[in-house]
């Protein structure tokens, strides 16, 4: 079959043999997927991940244990547990932590940038027939942006971001995806970015009336806005440098919760005072849970095929990658027609 | 009055006016104080504070708008906040983060290395007779030690640490009380520290079956003990130096809390990559509630004065300073005798 793997630098191969199928495993021929910057990390040799990358997608079942899957559309939780271990039999995001979980296309389990790959049937989620393949490739990351609100402590109240929004730092595509899923959840959202062109597309991606936009310079020259932003009861990181966690915990109130959704692969220096001072809550948030991720979509809660940049053919992926890294680009899509 | 000044040097005063009571503050004459490793800072020009440190205190009101406060044994939360802003109104832990606030020997307001201190009286806790001058005194840190519960995820079950115990690592004196406070609260707590002789007294300090000492140098040659203490529901940092964060994240079990009870002043290099791995909740803690401390000392839950190492009549407090400054010395007390 036709695939992208990283050995280490990005090569297509069109006689890679298909992934074997465990057993309660099911087979998904890959309709869509999506580029991440994970991704783009572990073909710079982030986890030392050598095989097929790829983790958000849609596809349909081939094969499977169970007959009632097969030719089902899903999507599918990356983490697969080993079914076993408290972790996996905790009935919340089970799994995730798992110590001898495969995560696909990150860590032990051939990914989704390839015609075919497989995954635990418990990890699947069938896509309803109102959700195009254009929204459900993105239920991964929308899962992992809802995500956030699992972090939020006991007794936050949402109609409290009326007064002081969250604050999302960052408008690629995580960022976008965050404030939209925060937006879509009844928060009242500020994002702060650097490109107006992509602060632009917030209103298409959830109810316009609960998002706003910022460049980051407005920030620097407007002192109002620095007070009518600080104070947030939220303030997520998702610039994809994890240097900017000295701004998001200067715009925390006291007591609020700063969540770390970029990817950091080495030590940086931080200034930790303000977290002891202002007793903050620093959170590592990962992957989130599919069915919320794709119930938020058939809602239309959060509309992110404008995101979408490019589409590449699976045969093309490497120029899907290509594309993916140059700066300022959003999502790239990496497709399959069908057979 | 006789009082200990920092300006910038530690230096002892005999004709310090005393300080001045404003409309709802209390009198007090200070019986005992605690020197905290804050005053140490302080000494060295953290805050930029030049008065009169000290915030661990019992005493004897004075003089107070509300009569029958007068006479009366007290400690004191060190927060004094104006008493009208949202936080100040609060009902848990109100005015800790008042932005407004000042704090008794460390922001705006002269502490307790002096004759007689003022503080609001909505700060003022009476001491039981049952609790002793050489207990209550270590009522604010404490309340600083057990507010440590407060950052307990919901849903946490005390009872998950009889199998993952609670880590606290450093055994100064923050660290003892930490763990004290922790298992005179029912967890079980593996206390990792460096020297023997302060392990030793953590069976003095609370229910001896919680709690367990272990070296750190233990840790280094059993791989079976940091097996042991490894996957911990909370883990406390309390040595002194935030460096020992990166230990703490490799302690903590996933969606673990990590809290920092170390001051930090300086940025230092920091691997956040098992934080958002493993999604860890850092948070940073400070003071808590002094009613709950009282109540603490009052059961008995937790008894601090083995940890007393050395006590100075108020005339030599720059002695008392100077002791408290040298490495390894636990609690070191600030008395003035009755006149």
């Amino acid at each position: 079959m036709w695939s992208l793997s990283l050995e280490p630098k990005p090569t297509l191969h069109s006689d890679t043999p298909p992934p074997e199928r465990l057993s309660g495993e099911a087979r998904i021929r890959v309709t869509s997927a999506g580029v991440c910057d994970t991704d783009l990390q572990l073909a710079r040799g982030y986890m030392g991940f050598k095989g097929i990358p790829g983790h958000e997608f849609v596809g349909e079942v081939v094969e499977a244990d169970s007959g009632h899957l097969v030719g089902r559309r899903v999507v599918g939780d990356i983490n697969a547990g080993c079914g076993e271990c408290p972790d996996c039999l905790s009935e919340h995001l089970a799994g995730h932590h798992c110590s001898r979980r495969s995560v696909l296309g990150i860590l032990g389990r051939s990914g989704a940038f390839a015609e075919e790959l497989c995954l635990p049937e418990r990890c699947l989620v069938t896509v309803p027939e109102g959700v195009r393949d254009e929204a459900a490739v993105f239920a991964e990351p929308l899962a992992a942006a809802l995500h956030v609100l699992d972090e939020l402590p006991h007794g936050f109240n949402i109609s409290d971001t009326q007064a002081a929004p969250a604050v999302v730092l960052g408008d690629g595509k995580l960022g976008l995806l965050i404030a939209a899923a925060l937006a879509g959840s009844g928060l009242h959202v500020a994002l702060i970015g650097h490109h107006e062109s992509k602060l632009a597309l917030l209103p298409q991606l959830c109810e316009p009336s609960r998002v706003q936009g910022h460049l980051e310079r407005e920030l620097d020259d407007d002192p109002r806005l620095v007070e009518a932003l600080s104070g947030a009861p939220l303030v997520v990181e998702a610039t994809g440098s994890a240097n900017a966690l000295g701004r998001a915990f200067t715009l925390a109130r006291p007591r609020g919760t700063v969540v770390l959704k970029t990817t950091v692969a080495d030590p940086l220096s931080l200034d930790l005072a303000p977290v002891v001072i202002n007793e903050l809550r620093l959170v590592g948030s990962r992957c989130g849970d599919m069915r919320r991720a794709v119930e938020v979509l058939e809602r239309g809660d959060v509309v992110p095929h404008p995101l979408i940049q490019a589409r590449y053919p699976l045969q093309e992926a490497d120029k899907a990658l290509e594309h993916a890294g140059r700066k300022g680009v959003l999502k790239v899509l990496i497709e399959q027609l069908a057979s």
